[in-house]
This record gives structure tokens, sequence and C-alpha cells, in this order.
């Protein structure tokens, strides 16, 4: 087993802990982009969201939400990005889940975008109906 | 009221509809990145994720999950963001929470990172005394 956040999990690995409860502990990410950026991480190995009970996807992110507050009350964060990325096309590097807690400051270098396409109102109404949920 | 989500949840706007439940709905983002962003949407205005009530904040990602294997199952996404704003300092366009479910392609024009900085040991140590949660 060469995971990064297993090892840390199983205390092998040194890491800068915030948090802990049953399903999840919370670290300094390593290579932030800001100060304090922090990672929500599962204590179980999943690869990524889409192998998780929506219970635990949903925990992930209340954690993440007392990191973001925390962010914002104690180092004075201006706003707050809660990302997390599946699959290497999305940018994972770590593929076990992990949430990204990322404090930020007005005119910081930190990028997140792109350009946006345009659509025809028929391809839209197109990809509406391939994507309605049950 | 001028917020634009709130406009739509009361129909007096029209949008591209995934799905709806008693508390959230999920639409087609008007200005996506790729083909089939969508954004999952409280009902109940809540400015950020900062005065939502935790559990409503752990269901809005469970439904982004939902999205989020959709865009993989049926548009054949290659990877998935799942990026929640906060803040203007953050990127956030409309001062409604709104979780962004983006389907990534290896080599797409979505660009999500910036410079990472270097930290010595001793900082991490008092940032991660300062953050520390209850």
């Amino acid at each position: 087993m060469d995971c990064i956040f297993c090892a840390i999990e199983k205390g092998e690995m040194p890491a800068y802990k915030l948090y802990e409860d049953d399903d999840f502990f919370v670290i300094l990410d390593k290579f932030p982009h800001n100060r304090g950026e922090s990672l929500v991480i599962t204590k179980q190995h999943y690869d990524n969201v889409f192998n998780m009970p929506p219970q635990l996807v949903g925990a992930a992110f209340s954690v993440g939400q007392k990191v973001a507050a925390t962010l914002k009350g104690k180092l004075g964060a201006e706003g707050v990005n809660l990302l997390q990325n599946n699959g290497r096309a999305a940018g994972q590097m770590i593929n076990h889940f992990h949430l990204h807690v990322i404090p930020r400051y007005n005119g910081d270098d930190m990028k997140i975008g792109g350009s946006t396409i345009k659509q025809a109102d028929e391809e839209f109404v197109k990809i509406c109906d391939i994507l309605k949920l049950e």
C-alpha cells in the first residue's frame, strides 16, 4: 500500500493535524497556495467521490465548513474555496479522497477558471435531457 | 430581491433544471467551462457556506455526488471537480450558495491552481496551532 494519506492515517508519516474524528482527519497541505490551505481526508481509503457512501461525502463537507469558518475567523481569510477533485483529468494528484479548503485573499495568485463555451439553447435542452437525475 | 437564483427558484426566470428536492435544485450553468457543468443550489437563500446549517451543507454535496456520477456515466466525463466558492475573493459571483459540478477531460481548458508557497516547518507548526479545531 503506497497511499500517502493511508500512511499518515496509520501514523507512519508525519503531518500537521488540525482535527480528527471517527471518519476524517484534517491536515495542513504541505504545498499550500495560501497559508493555511487544509485537506479533509477520509480515514478509510476511497479513491474518490464516486465510490463513497453519500452520507460520508456529506459529512466531509460539513467538516470542510468548520475548517472554512476557522480560516476566516483565525487567519482573516477574505474568501474560501471548497474544492474536491476526482480523477487525474480533474487535477486529482493523490488517489485517496480529499477535500481542499483554500483560504483566499483579494488579488492572490490562485486561479480557478478558464474560458467558457457558447452553447445554443437547443444544445442546453439536449444536455438537460441527457443529465436529468431520477 | 435581486437574487437571480431566488428568481429561478420562484419560477420567475427560466433555467435548465436537472433535479429538484425539498432543499435543492440543480440547473445547467449558463456559462459552462465544459458541456454539462451544473450548479447545485439551495432553495432557501444563504449567501454562502458560512451561514448554512452543517447538515444542509452536507446534503448539498451528496446531491453534487449524484450529479458527478451522472456526468461521468452519461457524458463520459474523465474527471469531475466539486467546487464551492465563498466570497468575491474566492471567485463567488452570485451571493447565493451554489456548488459547481464540473465535468473534466484530459487537456481541457479549465485551470485550477497557481503557484504554491514555500513554508518553513516552524511556520507550519505555528499555523497548525492557530487553526486547530475543537
